[in-house]
């Protein structure tokens, strides 16, 4: 195995995974998704679905319990609302503190999760779809260039240099990323974003407004709200 | 909680949490102790034990199902035997590999799983007791310095500047470690190093080594070692 891509069943880790997909070939790509508590449980059916239409081994985790004392709204647990806003909207009143949906230090958790895994089975590099976007003024700041950097030290030193993280979006939007899964014709019909946990996307939380705006700067439909 | 200590029960993490109930008092510290697979769960007992010397909040996570592919000599799922020798022996051996008990980045999920328990309860640092003969020849890369400086870089951007990680012995000896330990009087009469899972500590496997010199060093005996 050559590749792990954290796989959350959305649009930027489907992209990724369809960028270790062209680069290393089925066969040698893993992807991992988390269970973490999430309201949004169906972003996992998501990753297996995707896993499954390219053909790579699939592997989910159970990392629940490690959030059992987070207020963070995301979470089963909480009693907070998710935000029917955009984060710009949420930013203006957090006085430069994440948002309420920031789960902590989820990013870098998953990052180490992943070497060990990663490092268990052979694997050169870790892929994950951290983006501007989302680091933008500090809403998430497990997302940001900085942290990535950091992280990806951490993780080349902490392996004995047997290991990289490869962010390829982090300092690309997210209609850069929705440019280039469509380059790569990425399975989107098969992705999940929204934060609330419904049948349908709510249209109104902080990641549902992105994603429509990433298609419509592409000038595409998303295919998440075709009947 | 102020402080977060990650704890295995042996001597640096047992000086560590000294360390942290000197500084902040028992009623803000938490030890957190992890099982991953190890042969020597005895170590968890002697985390607990030591805790309850302090007074401090004590937390147990099961993380083995994350190194289940893993072939390290320290893991019970693995056939390798651990080696009954000095680092150094080891290191002649490996290429600058790290050694056979070295747990795939295993510091470094220690340190992102302790960050995400930690901002859940407030804290707003994590101890953890690496020391340089431990990194030194790359036996372990996730104690260097070097790692330790980016894994702190990576805890603070990625929580948005609420928490910092301590390593109080990263650039001092393992004898540096028994010696602050005297002085504060750890309990380490409660503490367990050896790998393999015996009743008494096996004497040959090198954190028995380690533990040996570093006593020696310091003109004390270790109670390890008392009848």
């Amino acid at each position: 195995m050559k590749a792990l891509v954290l796989s959350s069943g959305g649009i930027d880790s489907t992209t990724c995974l369809a960028l270790a997909v062209e680069k290393y070939g089925a066969a040698e790509v893993m992807a991992l998704a988390v269970y973490y508590g999430q309201k949004h449980t169906r972003e996992l059916d998501s990753a297996r679905d995707v896993a499954e239409y390219y053909g790579v081994t699939f592997r989910e985790l159970n990392l629940a319990v490690l959030f059992a004392d987070s207020d963070c709204s995301l979470l089963r647990g909480s009693t907070e609302e998710i935000p029917k806003e955009s984060y710009a909207e949420q930013l203006a009143r957090t006085n430069g503190k994440p948002v309420s949906t920031y789960v902590p230090f989820r990013n870098g958790l998953f990052l180490s999760t992943a070497a060990s895994i990663a490092l268990s089975a052979g694997c050169e590099v870790i892929y994950y779809g951290a983006h501007s976007d989302d680091a933008a003024g500090n809403a998430y700041p497990d997302c940001s260039d900085a942290f990535n950097e950091a992280m990806d030290r951490a993780v080349w030193l902490g392996s004995g240099e047997q290991l990289r993280i490869e962010a390829p979006f982090v300092t690309k939007t997210k209609a850069d990323v929705v440019a280039e899964g469509l380059r790569l014709k990425a399975p989107y019909h098969l992705t999940w974003s929204c934060y609330e946990g419904g049948e349908k996307p709510c249209g109104l939380c902080g990641t549902c407004r992105d994603r429509a705006a990433a298609f419509a700067a592409n000038g595409v439909k998303d295919p998440a709200w075709e009947d």
